[in-house]
């Protein structure tokens, strides 16, 4: 089964979804989670799962096999640095699984294994410091915060060598219909850089400035309602 | 002359090091010591140095020829990221004199030397601003504090990937026969993963939650005491 | 035309340019500004470009193309993390105008660009979300403040594996001279331990601890004017 938004999606770099989400006014930028690698790429349905410091009885959980082929996780440990909520084995299943990557509010260990793998992990930082009876897992599949962006279960993750963005699944084709005339815009400026245009210039004529600028028709339009 | 308990170090990873002391109540990871390259791994004992802001007539120091082959050396800056306390003269005498690596609660610089070398170098950042005339050597041989682990000379540092964990040298036996064990049920617990076996049964065969698990009858044991 | 002290300094690393600043009294490391990768080397004068946050009408500005050939762009953007105000579009007219490199105190963005083209870029963080709304050029070619440094237009800035220091144009012989007998020193130093003499040896023999140390002879002098 082809996910056709997903595909999408994945043609289109996160600065440009990035800029198609401001102008949106959608906050779906998860800011301060970062690649393992700057060779990492990922796009996928999120997986969301949140954790809680450890209580009696609590586990970190037993979700892995449930997690359906090319979704990423999408795991909220509240910035937590000083307990992983991801590792080796994990990495393993996931890989084996099919699925497109994981993303933490938080730390991931085993950091050699996702390396060698080419597995992507984005998360604030790493260590070896198990969140094993540190933190448990609270819920799945419901709303979570990654680097502040609101993620609820099914949105499109989109993760590159600058991090990754979340695509709210009820706007996704508003999204990815402005994130792709976004890229097409860009790749004209581009070209036209690369043939020895004036960068002022190659703006000009794509209305660069315009096409993303808040205080734009649209942005007045929205402000007349 | 060959010391056993390095080399059985050398062969479990830092996670499970981090498990094993977790387990027995001791804190041993280096939180915040990165890597400069996720491809350096180190094991040897802790020579210690500590660093206090500079006063009249304080030096860096001129301790590395007394550091024994194989050793690793930690150094105690307090975090500081603002006064380097390690450079590319030190990094060429420790190669030279085949110690283990270095470790560096603050900052290290001539970044470029350690890299070409493959010299594992853990700190918390770098710059290129010299501590020379802002900080000098207080002790050496002393208990010092990494990412807030107790170090003692002549404790075991273990680095790898994820960054560096330190067992202490009272401890040692009980750490290292615990690491094992967990390494060798996380080994059980990959192979039936590979072999296609869920993760929660591979986990349950295993004893996985309960083995590290502080509620668990050693823990009972433990409050009985 | 060649400049002959952009030449100079391109031959000393920023390790002995900040030994010589520092002995010179002269504050100019850029502290907490980092290569996006460790291979990135880096020497030019510097265009400074100042930002702030974005008032109506302000635009993000397009002062690429006035960028003379072999220069350093340093933007000053007070070090936001959350808006970068350097893309790929620059990247690529940075790259094909034959700049050096760009200094950001603050976030940049398209990382993979940077990396593949082997543009030197040196920033506080990087992220996907635009400056553009955010923040506006408030002025350019004037004074600016990067990791606490600070750069005139005109000043050259050195970037290697370890950062970026700034050279101010007024003291620009002072500097380079002081670096390059630094330098000199310690390639001594250097090739006396690789010849197997103690490190504190090699260091007495070319008064290490005495040529850079603020409380020697020119420290003296200094204080009896």
């Amino acid at each position: 089964m082809t996910d056709r938004n997903v595909e999408r999606a994945a043609r289109v770099d996160t600065a440009s979804l990035s800029d198609a989400l401001d102008k949106l006014g959608i906050t779906g930028q998860c800011l301060g989670i970062k690649p393992l690698s700057h060779s990492f790429r990922m796009c996928g349905r999120s997986f969301t799962l949140s954790y809680a410091p450890a209580g009696p009885g609590g586990t970190v959980g037993d979700f892995i096999d449930d997690v359906p082929k090319g979704a990423v996780i999408a795991i909220d440990n509240r910035g937590r640095p000083d307990a992983t909520v991801w590792g080796d084995i994990l990495t393993l299943c996931a890989h084996r699984g099919k699925l497109a990557g994981t993303v933490i509010d938080g730390a991931c260990r085993d950091t050699h294994l996702a390396l060698e793998l080419g597995y992507p992990i984005y998360s604030r930082t790493y260590s070896m410091r198990t969140g094993k009876d540190r933190v448990q897992l609270e819920s799945a599949r419901t709303v979570v915060s990654i680097g502040g962006a609101r993620i609820d279960a099914g949105d499109i993750l989109r993760g590159d060598s600058d991090g990754v963005v979340a695509i709210p699944q009820s706007r996704e084709e508003e999204v990815l219909d402005l994130a792709e005339r976004i890229e097409a815009v860009e790749a004209r400026i581009r070209d036209a850089v690369l043939a020895g245009v004036r960068l002022d210039e190659a703006r000009r004529e794509q209305g660069y400035h315009k096409l993303q600028t808040r205080t734009s028709e649209e942005e007045d339009g929205r402000k007349r309602k």
